[in-house]
């Protein structure tokens, strides 16, 4: 069964084709700046040529015509006929307390995810274009939709809740719900299987360290607490993301500066994090160029966001009690031995000792490592994520009726003698591998 | 040497008379309401009846009048003459970068204070009001300030700095400055002593628990973090302030609802925290019964508090590498194990284990207690705070010329064997004392 898993973000459409049968990617690609004037495409597909083009695709409407048109050219496809796709997998961001699991989409879902619009105005009317978009061209075909937030829904309302007025969770939806959790999904199961555990058993933090970082607390195997709460706005430092500030501060800014209240969340969700720090840089490959090369701008981005997660570890160590590993992953947690270096230094009196040596050689997104040193209590793992699978696997058992929420499921990759030999060859061409950084474990 | 200390808050003054040659409080009390339309004072001088009486302060300086008045006051007083008093000790909110420890109060200190109103918009014109209204009063004695955010002028850029736009902390003084400073000189250099170490080789984590509360990583006798920020609204949850949340549902619930600025910063400092949660309760004594009585929301209200103190042990743990003790003080730190319980539970595997009868007797502001079980790797105490003596300190040994910022100076309550016997007889009669509760020791 070839099944095709679509994330619509606010101005990008990406996607998958991946063969269930062969446990096979035959194809990925996404479309950037939706939108814009001109809009770009990059697409791979197995045993083909990369393609890159360029076309004005106002709205996620165009977008998804043209990955549907570029999957069966015959030249960079890599598929014959649309036919082929039995399924579709939607990456929706928010499913409020209605979705607790992966849903076939029908009109009462649809109608759900349009009545959610304010708790992700930016990313869920793009969802929804796109599962719309994907259903005109795929009318006959199941639609699922996997939610970001459905594997949060564990959390205690001790977790969830804010100490506002009640009523604002009553009237207006105020409270944590959480975000990344197909990835969530994913390397808390594999870091079972490496600790020899039943999901069930395990008690992990799991570090999701990319451009959006989010951080969670794992216990019996389910969320427990994480540091993205109403948005993607809270918690660690992100790219352009602030995360945790004093709330005081807001009112504050406002009334020196006469921002409104849409402009002050712009900036601190664009132009805050490692961008407000450093004034310069986004990508944490820069700032840690920058760092070695003595930029103090680079150093202290570089410290706030090692010591917030720091903290972060902590914290949710405390919050489940006992822990069997920490984990690492997405872009900075599975690529950068600095990083995770800063994050782990310091923590052996809570029983994490970090070996060097392996940490330092860890820089891949095809492999799954232990780096902590041998006599650690807990241990360290990196998990490269794969969401791309989890929507699939998903998508495919709901298709098949055998689906059902993540503690009564067993994932295929849940398996002993699962390897994620797909990934590696289904990885675009142009994610950076810097091997010197493998030499480098700076004391900070 | 007879030293007046004065703390005015926004709507209320309290202060101390303290004789230092004999280290005996003399007189205690306070002014409320200041500003309303009757002002009331409860006054307590050592061998004297208690008065209680009512006048009309429409601002600070005629409540500091009515103070000097009382003090001198044949039935009610405490001393004979105004000149008796030889020193003032101010508590003043915020310093700013500026000021790293106490100083005496000149012109120039003063400027400097009335720069920093924007820190501190609702403590900072009563706090000079106080001043001046004393100056004006005991023109010929030294007035000194001890703020309550020099304590922790010692943290490292990466616990004060925020992420967000650079331009904000170089404009408008955007950084974590910390409070309660007072409280936690008094009580880590208590703790280094019950540890029987060094200050300066003492690392503890100090949960100061009461109707506003924070916490305070200390490492190698200094301030490393603190949960409060900017402002004191940042970080635990407290009676009536949020402490921490996702920075979004500001501009969110400012859209939704078309709250101001200073509207929706009032909601998160007076409507939020336990009363938010509760939608009835400030006061922990309310929300413990509540609880035992099965009220969902005090269970809630606990829960929540109890485990975001939790959070920040552990986080704090990980920020200072080794802890030798957890430290709790004020209110509900000092009275209340089934507080302390909630949030020291489920801790073991991190070395920190609470005898539960030694934790269900300590309901005491007035005796130092260890409450760890015997074999627990960490030190749990409760330390009555006593921000009063500091000041009151700073105020003797800056007019002493003796004075020195805390890492440079020994204060008499580091001595091993000193007792802090002014407390008990100095305290307020109303301080609840609920034995009852010392013989519940509740499973959360």
């Amino acid at each position: 069964m070839v099944i095709l898993t679509l994330n619509c973000g606010s101005s990008s459409a990406k996607y998958q084709v991946y063969d269930w049968d062969k446990k096979e990617v035959l194809g990925v690609g996404l479309v950037e700046r939706i939108g814009q004037a001109m809009s770009n495409m990059e697409n791979k597909s197995k045993g083909k040529e990369e393609f890159e083009g360029e076309r004005a695709c106002p709205t996620h409407k165009e977008a998804i015509q043209w990955v549907m048109e570029t999957l069966v050219s015959e030249e960079f496809g890599c598929i014959k006929d649309l036919k082929d796709v039995k399924a579709v997998g939607h990456r929706v961001l928010h499913g409020g307390e209605t979705f607790k699991k992966s849903v076939i989409i029908d009109n009462e879902v649809l109608k759900k995810f349009k009545e959610l619009y304010h708790l992700g105005p930016l990313h869920m009317p793009p969802n929804v274009m796109g599962i719309e978009a994907a259903q005109a061209v795929l009318p006959d075909v199941p639609h699922c939709a996997v939610m970001d937030t459905a594997w949060h829904q564990t959390m205690p309302a001790k977790s969830y809740m804010y100490a506002l007025p009640y009523e604002w969770y009553e009237k207006y939806d105020v409270r944590r719900y959480g975000f990344h959790g197909s990835s969530y999904v994913y390397t808390s199961k594999r870091a079972a299987v490496l600790l020899g555990k039943e999901a069930k058993d395990t008690n992990v933090v799991i570090c999701h360290i990319g451009n959006g970082s989010s951080i969670c607390a794992v216990k019996d195997g389910c969320c427990y607490d994480t540091s993205m709460g109403m948005t993607p706005l809270e918690g660690l430092i992100m790219g352009t993301r602030c995360g945790d500030i004093d709330p005081a501060i807001i009112p504050y800014i406002m009334e020196e500066t006469g921002l409104s209240p849409k402009e002050i969340d712009s900036v601190m969700n664009k132009k805050s994090g490692i961008l407000g720090i450093t004034e310069k840089f986004i990508d944490r490959r820069d700032v840690h160029k920058g760092y070695m090369e003595g930029d103090e701008r680079s150093k202290l981005a570089l410290e706030m966001e090692a010591y917030r997660v720091k903290k972060y570890i902590g914290s949710y160590m405390a919050a489940i009690g006992r822990t069997d590993a920490i984990v690492f992953t997405a872009g900075v947690g599975e690529m950068n031995p600095v990083y995770r270096n800063a994050m782990l230094e310091g923590l052996e009196s809570m029983g994490i000792k970090l070996d060097p040596e392996k940490n330092g050689a860890s820089i891949t997104r095809n492999a799954e490592t232990c780096i902590s040193a041998d006599d650690s209590p807990i241990k360290v793992f990196v998990i490269p994520t794969d969401e791309e699978l989890v929507m699939t696997e998903d998508t495919y058992a709901l298709v098949e009726g055998t689906y059902d929420v993540h503690t009564n499921f067993t994932y295929t990759f849940q398996h002993r003698d699962y390897v994620n030999k797909a990934r590696a060859e289904a990885l675009p061409g142009n994610i950076a591998k810097n091997p010197a950084l493998a030499k480098v474990v700076v004391k900070l």
